[in-house]
C-alpha cells in the first residue's frame, strides 16, 4: 500500500449537525416536568407526556448547543451498560453519553461470559447490580427481559431495545431530530398548511423502532397532516393488536402504502429502516424499498434512518440536503444524555431554572 | 407486551444492606496493621493476621456507612482487571470498587483473544501490566498461574479466585458479613453461650470459597463454638491433604454431617454453594442439599451464599431475614475497596488516624 | 496448593527502564514541530519528520521521567479504542496512555459483535465515531480499513497496525529506545566511529513492524553504519517492491544476511521478531533464528523485540543488560501519550515552551 497520507487535512462539512439552537429558544425551560424521572425506570414511550419530551429535547439541544458544559455533572456515578444483545453502536452511543458528562462505566458487552449464559436469573443479576452501580443501560433480545430485572432493580434502568418491543430513546432521537429541523411543530394547533406528512418504510407490528416512533409522535398529533405505512405488498400483518386503534385514537391519521414512489412526492420526512428483530434473529423488511438521491424525494424533505443501514439507504444520499440521518445518530448522544441526567438524579447540576 | 410501567414506582425494602456503623464502632482505628500490605500481592488468606482483617473491616464499614465519601482515594490509579476465567459478577464487584474511589479501569474479559491464547507465557503478560497499570486483579482456572505472573509482577497484584485455590476477597466478605450481623463476635476470649455455630454445605477440598472461608474463621476460633461440613454421603475426599489438622491445630472443632436436618436447627450460620472448581470445569456438589423457607431454619439465623445460586437456594428466602447474602455480596465490594486502597498505598487518604 | 506467600516481597530491579533523562537534555524543546499534528490522522511514518519525531522522543522522554505529571492533560476527551483485530498487549498500551492523561476509554476488543461483522461499512463506522468520541485508536487485519474510516472521519485517527502495511507507533517505541540508550545518535554527522550497526531479524516486504522500522530510521542515516536485514535462506521476495531503493535513497546502507552467527558479533542493535500478518492470519518467519545468552552478542548490545515473543527470543536474556526490550515495551506507552496529546489537541498543557 502506498501512503500518501500527509498532516495537511481539510476539514469536510459536517452534514446534518443541523444546529440545535433554535429548538433551544423555542422552548421554555421548566425543569419540573423531569423530576418525575429521578430515580425511575424507562422502559416505554408510553411513560411519557409532550411536556415531558419537550423538556427533554431542550436539555438535549443544550447539551448539543454547547458539548463541553457540564462535563461534570455526572462525577462519581457508575453506569452499568450491559448489551446482552451485542450492539457497538447503542453501546457506544449511551457510554458517550455518560463520558461526555463524567461518569464512569462497566460494560458487559457479551451474554456468553456472563452468569445469565451459566442460569443465573435476570433477577439475581439485577440485585447484583444494585450493588455496582448508579444506573443500568439494558439492551436484550428478550422483551421481557427489562420488565424482570425490575423487579429485584433499586437503581434505574433504562431500556436500549428489548427485542421486538421497544427502543425509546431512539424514538425520542428521531423525533428531537424533527423537531430540530422544524422547531415550530412543538406548537399546540398548528395550522393545517405548516403540519407534515410522515412516511415510515416498515412494519409497526415487528420493528421495534418504527413501535417507538409511532408511539412518540402520537404525543404531537398536532403536528402531522398524515402518517403514511409504506410496506411490502405480501406483509399480513402490518400492526400488532390494536396498535393502529390506538395510534388513531391519539389523533394519528394513518394511511397505507405499497406503492413508494407514489407517496415519496408527498412526504416531508421519510423514515427507513430494513432491519427488524423477529424472535431469535434478525429479519430484513421491504428490501425492493430503496432510497437514493434518484428517488422522487420532495424538495426540503428529511430521510431519517436509525442505522447501521443496509442496501435500502443509498450513500449517494449522504452528501445531500435530504441527508438528516447523520444529525439523527449524533443528536441520540445528547438525548440520552438529558435523559440519564435526571434519571441518576443530577438534574440540578444542569437547569438553570428549576 | 402491553406496557404497565410508569414513573410511580415504589422504593423497596433493601433486604440485608444492614447498617455497618455497629462494626465501625466497635474496632478501634489502627492503619498500622495495614501497612504491611502497601504495594504487595494478596494471594491466600494465609497472608492476613486477626488484627489486619479487623482493620480491613473496619475501612470497609466505613466505606459502606459513607458510600460517597473518598470518591477520589484512587484518582490517577490504573486496574487491570484481568478476568482470564470469565466472571462478570466478581469482574463488576472490583471494578465498581475501584471506580467507586476514582481509579480508572482496563478489562480483559476473555482469555480467547489474547497473548496468553496464542501461546504468550504469563510471565511476560505480568512483565507487560508493570507498564500499563498500578494494580492487577486476576481470575483464572489455574491456581499456579497468580504465582506464575508473581514472578516478573512489580506491581500488586490481587488473587480474585484461582483454580481450585483460593478465592481470598470471597472469604473477606463472608466474615465482614458476619461481623456485620454480631459484632460482638470480634471479642477474644468471647464467653462460650455467645459463641456461634457455622455450618458449611460443601466440600473444603475441593471448594475454593469454602477452602478461604474455613482460613479466614481460624483466625477468629473464639467466636466459634463448632464448624459443621454437611457434605453428600458419597463424598470421598473432603478435606485435602492437611487441611482438616492445620484447622484444628488453629482451634477449630470440626464436626461433619451428611444429614442436613439434622444439624440445621442447631446452626446460626448457613454457608451455602452448590458451584466448585474441578480441574477445568465447574461440578456442582451436594445437589440434594437445599434451602428454602420450609428448612428448619433456627430463628435468627442467617443463610451466607457466595452467589450466583442454583436451585440449592430458594428465592422464596430472599423476603425473609434468613438472607444475609445479599448483605454479603454488597459487602464485598466495600472490602475489595479497603484492601486496594492499600494495596496502592493510598491508606493514607481514607484513615482518619495513621 | 501450599502458599507460602507473604508480604515481604522484595522488590526486583527494573531491567531495562532506563532514565529517559539523558534524551530529555539533549532534545531542545520545540512545540512548533508537534502543532501539523493537531487534529490530524497518523497513519504511517511517512508523515512524520526527523525534527517532528525528535520533538515527540523528548515529551514522550518528558513523561517517562515525571510519570504523575500531566494526568489531566486529557481530560474530557473520550477515546474509542477499536481493535478489530484483537490485540491485548496494543490495545492496554494505548488505553494506558490515554488513561495516564486523564482521558476515558470506550473499547471494542472484537470484530465479530460488531456492526462491520453484519455487513456495516467501515465508512458508517466512522461516520458514528465521529459522534461518541474525540480520537480513534484503530487495529484491523487489513490494510486498507484505515484509509476507509479516514473518508469520513472528522476526529483523528491513529493506526495501530493495518494488516501487513505499518505499525507508526511501534516503529516510534524502537526508535525512542535506541536514542535513549544512545541520546548522541540524534547528532547530525555523527562521526564514523560513532554510528551503530543494526542487524534486523525479519522480512521487510511482509512483516508491518519491520517495514515501519526501516522507514523511521531512514529519517536518521547519519546515525547508522549499516543496517543488515538477516533472513531465512528460503525467503524469495525479501523487500516489496521498491522497498530497498526508497531506503537507499534516503541514505540508508543496506546488507542482507541468511547466517545469524556470522553477522551477530558486529551488531550495535539487534532486532528480532518472528512474527508477521499475511492476508488473513500470522505466520512465523526464521524460526530457526534464535537469540539466547549464549549467541556471540557483541558487549554493549541491544536487543529489541516487539513482543509479543516466541522461541526466538529466551527468556535467559531478560536478565542480561542486552534486554532493552522490556523498556521498548515501556516506552511505547510513553511515546503514544507524547502523540495522542498532540492528536487532540492539549499539546499547550504539557509544553514549557510553545
Amino acid at each position: 500500500m502506498v501512503s500518501t497520507v500527509n498532516f495537511e487535512r481539510h476539514s469536510p462539512d459536517v452534514y446534518g449537525a443541523a444546529h440545535p439552537k433554535a429548538l433551544l429558544k423555542a422552548i421554555h425551560e421548566d425543569g419540573a416536568f423531569l423530576k418525575p424521572l429521578e430515580n425511575q425506570h424507562v422502559v416505554s414511550i408510553d411513560q411519557f407526556s409532550s411536556e415531558m419530551l419537550l423538556q427533554l429535547f431542550r436539555l438535549a439541544a443544550k447539551y448539543e448547543s454547547n458539548p463541553e458544559r457540564f462535563s461534570a455533572a455526572l462525577q462519581g456515578k457508575v453506569l452499568i451498560s450491559a448489551f446482552y444483545e451485542p450492539s457497538t453502536r447503542t453501546r457506544l452511543s449511551f457510554e458517550s453519553a455518560w463520558h461526555r458528562l463524567g461518569g464512569d462505566i462497566m460494560s458487559i458487552t457479551d451474554r456468553s461470559s456472563t452468569g445469565i449464559a451459566k442460569g443465573e436469573s435476570l433477577e439475581d443479576v439485577a440485585e447484583m447490580f444494585n450493588n455496582y452501580g448508579d444506573c443500568v443501560v439494558l439492551r436484550d433480545s428478550q422483551a421481557e427481559s427489562v420488565h424482570r430485572m425490575m423487579n429485584t432493580l433499586r437503581i434505574p434502568i433504562i431500556n436500549a431495545g428489548n427485542g421486538i418491543d421497544e427502543h425509546p430513546t431512539q424514538a425520542m432521537a428521531d423525533l428531537y431530530t424533527i423537531f430540530k429541523w422544524r422547531p415550530e411543530l412543538i406548537e399546540r394547533d398548528l395550522p393545517a398548511e405548516k403540519r407534515i406528512h410522515i412516511g415510515i418504510i416498515g412494519v409497526p407490528g415487528k420493528m421495534r423502532t418504527v413501535r417507538s416512533l409511532l408511539k412518540i409522535i402520537a404525543h404531537f398529533p398536532d403536528m402531522l397532516s398524515e402518517v403514511s405505512i409504506i410496506h411490502d405488498k405480501r406483509e399480513q400483518a402490518l400492526f400488532a393488536e390494536g396498535q393502529r386503534e390506538s395510534l388513531e385514537a391519539a389523533g394519528l391519521k394513518i394511511t397505507t402504502y405499497t406503492d413508494l414512489p407514489a407517496v415519496l412526492p408527498a412526504l416531508d420526512v421519510v423514515y427507513i429502516n430494513a432491519i427488524a428483530w423477529m424472535g431469535d434473529d434478525y429479519e430484513t423488511f421491504g428490501n425492493r424499498f430503496k432510497l437514493s438521491k434518484a428517488s422522487p424525494l420532495k424538495a426540503g424533505a428529511i430521510v431519517l434512518h436509525p442505522l447501521a443501514r443496509g442496501e435500502e439507504l443509498s450513500t449517494n444520499l449522504d452528501a445531500t440536503p435530504h441527508n438528516w440521518y447523520f444529525s439523527q445518530a449524533r443528536g441520540a448522544v445528547f438525548v440520552r444524555k438529558a435523559l440519564l441526567t435526571y434519571m441518576v438524579q443530577r438534574g440540578e447540576r444542569v437547569m438553570d431554572v428549576i
